[in-house]
């Protein structure tokens, strides 16, 4: 936040909304075209910020890549948890629905982009521990809201109870991850829709 | 390869393992950092071949990429296809095995690096088509040994014949990917086991 008080004062005119806009525009383009392709005069010149304004908010383009990672999962996380969490619907329909929405998403966008934590997770995890961190962590957090929907099926005695929610939610999100990558391979939902086909007519039974 | 032979002509010595060598450095560099992050002028250098020779062999880095691709995989090819085939192994137990010693491996490696093809699919596949060609392909030819495997182990009657096993497979080979994708974000085994976990003590029962 200091540094962010310095570029208000130097700048011609404050900017409150460029730490904001260099994030947003941060979170489109590593998204789209990962994290080495993205240089920082791209994202500066997306955010329509002064160019040396990069530095005065953040320390490096690690620790941007991070905090886009941050703001990437938590735009998404109130609607994922309220989705996984809508004690409305029974919690495997719940499950599936989520799934399912997914999928449709994915297929309108032409089979692209996939989801950012999977992406960065094989480009630059090996290389950059404080984004390999925030992919843990968010991984931890999703992995919980999935493994909260399968308790409750489970106490329901909706599916069997023989192998813990918690292993079971952390192989599906992985399994998901993995079916997002062969989709960009195969530029086709058959991996997405052979996850649910798998998943519901087999192991959350 | 009739590029080739100009560089042989016109270079002061012939190098007739030029090629290779910048295959082979290209599958070590791109395995280990990702295609973007890897330049032309690093793989020259790392395969110890003259500066101008690369545009010799290959008429772009994207063809390079796709070149490199198919070493990756065929390398590795007959070692799976002898394994998978196996017929002194049950067919169960084979699969098994398999994955339970790519697991040893990537621990002993420092769970990083993971899967080319996985790593590629989502780094590149949108942006390079030629890739994606050859990394859809590759991941058929790896889906086709394991299917063999469910297939027979289905024909002994020694797991359900409920979901086809071309399915199976297809699902087994994406969610490896997606442990792979797991445990670079984790820097542990933990997806891997819990892959092995699920598969075999759920999926293929």
């Amino acid at each position: 936040m200091g540094s962010q008080t310095a570029e208000v004062r130097r700048g011609p005119k404050p900017r409150p909304h460029t730490r904001d806009n260099l994030i947003r525009a941060g979170v489109r383009m590593l998204h789209e075209s990962g994290f080495t392709a993205t240089g920082i005069k791209d994202i500066v010149a997306a955010a329509e910020v002064p160019k040396g304004s990069f530095y005065n908010y953040f320390e490096s383009k690690e620790a941007f890549g991070a905090e886009v990672v941050d703001s990437y999962f938590e735009t998404g996380l109130a609607d994922l948890a309220a989705r996984l969490g809508d004690e409305s619907v029974k919690p495997l329909d719940r499950l599936k629905r989520y799934f399912s929405d997914r999928a449709d998403g994915f297929k309108e966008a032409g089979f692209v982009r996939g989801c950012m934590l999977g992406n960065l997770s094989l480009e630059v995890a090996d290389q950059i521990a404080p984004i390999r961190e925030r992919l843990a962590e968010h991984f931890g957090t999703w992995s919980g809201l999935i493994e909260r929907c399968i308790a409750q099926a489970q106490e329901a005695e909706t599916i069997s109870s023989r192998l813990p929610a918690a292993l079971l939610a952390q192989f599906l999100l992985n399994s998901w991850e993995g079916a997002l990558l062969r989709m960009r391979a195969e530029k086709s939902d058959a991996p997405l829709n052979q996850f649910i086909e798998v998943v519901f007519g087999s192991i959350l039974v």
